[in-house]
């Protein structure tokens, strides 16, 4: 298939519209550029601007209600009274940073750390997804000796220097530097129908391929960095452990595996606490050498880390320091602990996995219906549906865009996600329940009638 | 001079030391340690746990006081009550992401970018100072299409690969990528001595001739970056304006100025808001091209931002996007307002000039009495002291940590910066008070006494 003709979602507001929008928005819209910046991207046709949240629930300006199908970050709800009072009670108290000891930071630590493979032993905190994967790749870096890193075609790691060179879903791959390697989506759809039996046998070849290439050019291989639900790829969930040959052959040629958690982790996949570990279930264990965590650690308060087998870390520990200011600091533990109390009390993987059935169950449902939809994969409550042109069989960027738009008036908040923008990002609050999938499975219909009525 | 024993500060806890503290806390420093992992470090001889912070003060789980002379982010006092409020009602009521509209992040950028010379138009939000660095960074290679950069010998400019590759103070010289340079510091004390009477001009001498050194590698210059009071390198303020010639060597030579203001900036230095516009006195203005703020921000609230010449942004905003996940969200924003509204109506920076200025005037009142004291530096609240060996000259760095941790058991919170560790880094919250200044005058002189008598 053809090179993607624009780099990252598409559904964004285009500024030339704005003569289309309320005299307010307008206004504000034009404002917003003329301090932010032409970097910032405004999601939908209509842009709108929310002013509070509860739940899986979203509330505009007038008080219109919204149900949020799109936001990971506040994995327990918007504004869940429980982390708030949490956040409250320790900004009122103390906030300062880890050269001071503190209770709460080894606490939550050696809880996180309970919830990890044996071979996982410590943890750093940062404040960002981000930074913990440009940690992550310091430490690979640091204790290979080498700088080679493999990732997939679309993938996203994040926006310092280090996490955007290798995020080819940022700027294509002529933004890579000389020691990225780039492969193939282990999609298994398609790659079944080009004659291949074993995902996770041709994922594995893409992969050493890939390793051998950086050697021909003289460069040492570091790491494997990939996210465990490969999100910006399309969500791809099956089959479970189709992961574990890539990283046999990483650990092979002397590179580490890092789990880019920042999306899947924290109990969206429902089966599993972690994404990785959906990936143990064939042919022995998979564990990582490095892992990150954030976005929904602290449901929206920016804290993040990076956890590690100690081997990997010794190196690096004995020769370097690591401060990071914020990083761990009193608050953002109280909300990282306030998070997984909840997940815990309120039996939010348990949710996510018995929801997330359901939704997918309801969409294959709907699916029957539609030629335009040619899978329904994820697990948990991170799920992708691929749009196709049905006589082809290529990808259906326009539909995905009338239909995440035609949603947005109906007061449903999604996006989308791959290399062509045709899959349907579904990763709503965790607490998305019965009732909201079946809100969602009617407008989704609907819309979809629309839209393919109107072609 | 010779290469310093130890890179980075030295007022660390070993370790080895273990076994002298007391039963309960030696358990928190293993359990920590075991969870943690080796690059973290505490501060002092005998660490100490805080449990309550307000104003200039901290509390430990004894319940004991002390003074924070050192801490810089908490910069209107510890738990300040207005800022923990905002925090608390925002977060209650929503806490997502910029790419739906939300007014405040409109308004509070308004006001900050209005406290800014009128050149800079844009400001981008994000989590830490090391994020805001590594952005102006990205922005600024991509503007120039170089990527030489100029910092000075012991800087820090944060713990990002790209923000830890211009910051010698981390690893030391042998660290640096070969795109980087590094010029002597411009100690105006030291410079002078060495028989040059314009630090500015030597200074600009030294940053042509590095400029020049990466043509002569082949290596496009960028950027130079300097933090405006240069804390790192040991606090150096004076003479105002001798920032200014270096500036314009930058521009001539097509690079662009990174002014780093993530330690100086939000009313610290007295004089002046920022840092750089103290070097605006002396034949014309500095502008810098980009400004990274971060530390006091949000008052320990995660948020950071790198502002902008819009002309800098243009080709980066029109090829690229900069979606930070919790960068400028709601709760960042309302903290950071908090801030900004406590600066103005505290009348913070006027505070920070008064008290600094008496400080100052203490300080230099007990140098006459140590020959060991060899300057007293800085402007409003951000004060080095340089401990020298009165015999040599040379940097005293066995005085200095003696100091620190005496000054420790009389419950005086201080650190070190500069290249030798020689240099008492005075930065207390800027609502420190006069009061406060005699009573750390009091147990500094006293100290010095003790350290010096049993010498």
């Amino acid at each position: 298939m053809a090179e993607p003709r624009q780099v990252g979602p598409s559904n964004y507001f285009n500024l030339k519209d704005i003569g289309a929008l309320e005299p307010e928005h307008a206004d504000l819209v034009r404002r917003r550029v003329d301090v932010l910046g032409p970097a910032y991207r405004l999601f939908y046709d209509e842009p709108i601007e929310f002013v509070r949240g509860n739940g899986v629930h979203l509330y505009d300006v007038k008080g219109q209600e919204y149900l949020d199908v799109y936001n990971n970050v506040p994995c327990v709800g918007h504004a869940h009274p429980r982390v708030a009072a949490a956040i409250a009670a320790q900004a009122a108290q103390l906030s300062t940073h880890t050269r001071y000891l503190h209770r709460g930071i080894v606490e939550y630590s050696e809880q996180i750390l309970a919830t990890m493979p044996a071979e996982i032993g410590h943890i750093m905190y940062t404040c960002t997804g981000s930074e913990s994967v440009d940690l992550a790749l310091r430490i690979a870096k640091y204790h290979t000796g080498g700088r080679g890193v493999v990732v997939t075609r679309n993938a996203y790691h994040g926006v310092t220097t280090e996490a955007a060179a290798i995020s080819p879903s940022l700027g294509g791959l002529s933004s890579l530097p000389e020691w990225v390697r780039v492969v193939d989506v282990p999609d298994a759809r398609r790659v079944q129908q080009a004659g291949h039996d074993d995902v996770g046998q041709w994922f594995a070849t893409q992969v050493r391929s890939a390793i051998g290439d950086l050697a021909t050019h003289g460069i040492t291989f570091a790491a494997l960095i990939v996210d465990s639900i490969f999100a910006s790829d399309g969500v791809l969930s099956d089959p479970m452990g189709f992961l574990k040959p890539a990283v046999d052959v990483t650990h092979e040629a002397g590179g580490l595996y890092i789990a880019d958690e920042v999306q899947p982790g924290f109990g969206r996949t429902g089966s599993q606490m972690w994404g990785f570990e959906r990936h143990s279930v064939r042919d022995g264990r998979v564990i990582p050498d490095l892992v990150c965590v954030g976005k929904p650690m602290g449901n929206g308060y920016p804290v993040a880390a990076t956890m590690m087998r100690p081997e990997v870390m010794e190196k690096f520990g004995r020769d370097l320091r690591y401060f990071n200011t914020f990083g761990g600091n009193a608050t953002a533990i109280a909300a990282a602990q306030a998070v997984m109390d909840v997940i815990r009390d309120e039996g939010i993987q348990a949710n996510a996995a018995h929801v997330g059935e359901y939704l997918r169950a309801g969409l294959r449902q709907i699916s029957a219906a539609y030629p335009q939809i040619a899978q329904v994969r994820g697990d948990g409550l991170f799920i992708g549906v691929e749009l196709v042109v049905p006589e082809t069989g290529e990808p259906n960027e326009t539909l995905m865009l009338q239909l995440v738009n035609g949603l947005r008036r109906r007061h449903i908040l999604i996006g989308t996600a791959g290399l062509y923008n045709n899959n349907l990002k579904i990763r709503p609050p965790l607490v998305f329940s019965q009732a909201d999938a079946d809100r969602f499975l009617t407008e989704l219909d609907a819309t979809l009638a629309e839209c393919v009525a109107s072609r």
